[in-house]
């Protein structure tokens, strides 16, 4: 009887049992052989003080032996993972028959300790492409902790599970490679960025309610009753109020990794909750917690990813969506948008000249490398030689690229911007290489307009991200003659294209923000009358940003989606699969909160 | 005209700015003196790129600047501290005429920044007592970020407030020294457990949701509407389910700084929110987490507080029961019960001798030293001459200290117990010392039974502590047949008679759990379905701990509340007093989560 042990990670101990020994030297790290000692069993009880093993009913971590231990006595845990019974088969090792009853119903899973003496393994069966393949382990003694029954699936890298099948076993999920990488990972950068903050730049970690009051238009917060008819706290979409407070208070350097809430009703792939690293400093300015979150984030990166460059490539707003047609370009490639209005608007093409003569029109072409189908010369009739000429010089364009050419108002350009990530993705899917999948590119984009024309009321603004962010120095007069115009100190960090934080300078005057929230975004300033007090009562000028961790991670893992790096993610609808929550609550167990169910009728009405 | 700058902590700059320089001296740390430099202002950017400092506007924080500093230009941003205005005296000083204008507006708590150069104080204005005292700086420049207003009240120490006023005005509040130095101690001890607990010991950081299902019993949880019709989340009271599928996922080690919620209805001084450290290991036993406790608090304790000694002292559920009354002992003083049914058995007393008659019944005494007002023989006449000695012998009582006896079944030790410590206060309060004030002492009670009579229901058991807890090994034959003998694996962590964590071993074995769940508590096992199908997908054995951070710090900085460690309390009813949470929620923003509420009528009936 032979066993085998190998390790799948680093630190979560995985079982190969074999009832044979056939194959060890080609699949497996470490060789483990059971063999009956007389004296039995030795309670090991490891004193070590620290490290993996440390306090544990372990004396060591599967992956971690070497040949320095050969020799040693070892205590190891963990799961079966794979268990063949060759009854054929003759091992030249002593049989351990008295074990045999014990572990005949052994399944794979189950969760056994195995207590041996490591030694080298026979000639020819090293296993050099293991870190573990020059050694063995000669068994005395096993315990079976736990049998495992019948799963779901197997857990395999290679078996591939359902969606909901991997939620709701989801305890079964996670014991896969990827699954274990991706939350360990996960874990040390968090460590990191919490040694960069506090130890290396004095930040106090603050916890923020998280019970609090619903925040003026806050139709994406969960509500929660409380004990007095008609009262709701309400799950904040983000400490904001809280780290602006804190600033006024004294506390000069907070971050906290905040638990955020937000509702997002019927979108799909949501997550109710979600990370975020929050941090607010005093006395600073947009460079210094640009420069900030460049060293967290340089300190923090995962050497396995190498090394982080800083400082990041910077842009404007103006800048990125004349380019990319986005405020969040990926700028992993080039492919940029190229204003052709002048070549055309001697053409003779009366559409594109009525575009062009309208308020803020132009032509925009973008050059797909290699996106033309057939190799020939590009077949643009109407226009003049001298006008293509011009418009392949100025698009770059050669034959067998593919030329899109939209023509109107301005918000034609973020159509083009979402076509060119499109092409993108159907020339790499045809195999064509654009964008190196091993490419970190970070990028902070500046100068965002303050306000925004309302969509659903052109003749409103509304705040392009908070109504706390301060304007621009050069552009704060206009705050009272042309808001519109304005410019404000808010700064976005994008990595590969995909939004990872949104910080800014504050408004620390209580009359600018009482002036921002009533007289441009006709808001009740009522609700927010704590903050415009806390502002007159010593706010030091302040700013900060929130990073989105799990989408950070999750592109630092190149996960598909966040759920892959959340331990217990809530499904596309919101349901955790694994308890069926949401639940039905009893009409009397909602009555001490003076609530009651309004239950849809057939028509679709409430009762 | 002359400037005083004063750091009231290590970090947070305050700022005394005086029109005069009359007592500088005496009572000032650091003097600045504002004069103007042709030239002029010289916009300050710090590159450090790290320390308190890093990043800032200010140079410096002021209480940082010593004589080595000598000769540096500096830049100092903080908050007026004192301003007074002695227009007549003079001042050796060039006067900053052009400045006047902007600073004579000044009010105390503005927030300001100078710029300038450390000098030595004239000689006799030293101050030996502040570690600032010899130096002072010579001001160049001076910024006004913003004014402030009349404040609710003084941002001074030995200012009083009413806890409602500090609650309203709760970023006001925070500026004391006191809770600057709660806040800041709360961040570092949490930062030295994660470095403990991720660098030392391998434990991995995950965050479990607090949008859940409702756990069976979970009349304390809050619920969160969701989008579904009757359908809830809950807000969990701790992350127990998750942590123990972790244990099931092969994560080995997993730690969190938790947020929990308790909804403790109309209870007084309750935190609906409230943080956990939260801990669980794989492949352990018992001692390996009292072990690893021990060593996390010892690695975090504050330098300042001493070091702390480990192992801890252990005592047995019985033990405390039976020698204070509680199973949480305030071990600092002595003042033991003292079972004296033998002596008092043979008196003639017949409501003693019916009281030790009872099942379980006994007569304990507490001797309450110098508890008696007038020194007196004891005045018992009742008991014989022998009895009397020997009572006096047992309990060590003396001329002058107060004898209390109860006699009656078991339950009279707990009231007993509660006796000790209201004299304990009493005797404290006339001035009897008795607990060193700035002692920690820490206990570990083992050995708690498993399970308890139900109060409103004796003949049925409910789980002493959780229902996922193993029993002790050599009890565990008991839970088949007499269930309410069983001790469990439960351990709680006392401190200074102050619970502060309580952890298990738990149960690993399906059939085991299902067992207490249906056949000894009679709960529907269908609620824990996905945990007990866990436990049979390969659950290692596991246990783990979780400690109160918010009691712990506040014993630890010996705040009288634990709202004095938490940043943004609620009131003792619940409320936030700054923003005025929970609020009122329209109809119309309820019809999204398919709730109403239910107003009460004048009869107190439910519409």
């Amino acid at each position: 009887m032979k066993f085998t042990v190998i390790s799948c990670c680093c630190v979560i101990t995985r079982l190969i049992l074999f009832h044979s020994c056939i194959d060890i030297c080609r699949t497996l790290s470490l060789v483990l052989v059971i063999s009956w000692v007389s004296g039995g069993f030795r309670y090991f009880n490891s004193v070590l003080m620290s490290g993996p093993s440390s306090l544990s009913l372990r004396s060591h971590t599967c992956g971690e032996l070497r040949s320095h231990h050969l020799g040693d006595k070892v205590t190891l845990c963990g799961w079966v993972q794979y268990l063949r019974n060759l009854k054929n088969k003759k091992s030249r090792y002593i049989s351990a028959r008295h074990l045999k009853a014990a572990l005949c119903d052994l399944t794979a899973e189950s969760v056994i300790k195995v207590t041996g003496t490591v030694r080298r393994r026979p000639v020819g069966q090293e296993n050099k492409g293991m870190p573990t393949g020059e050694i063995e382990v000669l068994a005395e003694d096993v315990e079976v902790f736990n049998v495992c029954r019948q799963l779901p699936f197997e857990i395999k890298d290679f078996i591939r599970k359902s969606e909901s099948l991997r939620m709701q076993y989801r305890y079964l999920d996670l014991r896969s490679s990827q699954m274990q990488k991706n939350l360990r990972l996960r874990s040390k950068l968090v460590m990191k960025m919490r040694e960069y903050l506090c130890n290396v730049h004095g930040f106090v970690d603050v916890e923020t309610p998280t019970l609090f009051k619903r925040t003026p238009g806050g139709a994406k917060e969960f509500v929660v009753p409380s004990r007095e008819p008609g009262r709701f706290y309400s799950l904040p979409q983000s400490p904001q109020q809280f780290k602006q407070l804190l600033m006024v208070a004294g506390i000069d350097r907070y971050f906290q990794i905040a638990r955020c809430y937000r509702d997002e009703g019927s979108k799909p792939d949501r997550q109710p909750e979600f990370t975020q690293v929050d941090m607010e400093m005093s006395f600073v300015d947009q460079a210094g917690i640009m420069s900030l979150v460049e060293g967290l984030l340089q300190y923090a990166w995962p050497a396995e990813n190498g090394s982080l460059k800083v400082p990041f490539q910077t842009m404007t707003y103006e800048e990125a969506m004349r380019d990319y047609g986005v405020d969040k370009p990926d700028t992993r490639f080039s492919m940029k948008l190229v204003d052709i209005s002048e070549v055309l608007l001697s053409s003779e093409i009366e559409f594109l000249q009525s575009a062009v003569s309208q308020p803020g029109g132009s032509i925009q072409a973008l050059n797909v490398p290699r996106g033309a189908v057939r190799k020939e010369t590009f077949p643009v009739k109407l226009l003049s030689v001298s006008a293509t000429e011009e418009l392949l010089k100025r698009t770059g364009a050669k034959p067998g690229d593919l030329l899109l050419i939209t023509a109107g108002p301005l918000h034609t350009r973020p159509l083009l911007g979402s076509l060119r990530l499109q092409c993108a993705q159907l020339l790499e899917s045809c195999g064509i290489s654009l964008r190196n999948p091993s490419a970190f590119h970070f990028l902070w984009v500046v100068d965002f307009p303050l306000f925004l024309p309302k969509e659903d009321e052109p003749g409103q603004l509304e705040s392009a991200h908070h109504p706390f962010t301060a304007p621009l120095p050069e552009d704060k007069q206009l705050l009272y003659t042309e808001p519109h115009k304005v410019r404000g100190q808010h700064f976005d960090l994008i990595l590969n294209g995909c939004e990872i934080g949104g910080g800014s300078i504050r408004i620390h005057k209580a009359s600018e923000q009482l002036h921002v929230l009533k007289n441009i975004l006709k808001e009740d300033p009522s609700l927010l009358s704590h903050l415009l007090e806390a502002l007159d009562s010593g706010a030091p000028p302040h700013g900060g940003i929130a990073l989105g961790l799990d989408r950070l991670v999750s592109i630092i893992v190149r996960a598909s989606s966040i759920r892959d790096v959340i331990a217990f993610p809530k499904s596309f609808r919101g349901h955790d699969l694994m308890s069926r929550a949401p639940d039905l609550v009893s009409d009397e167990e909602l009555k001490s909160y003076h609530i009651s169910v309004r239950w849809p009728t057939e028509e679709g009405e409430m009762k």
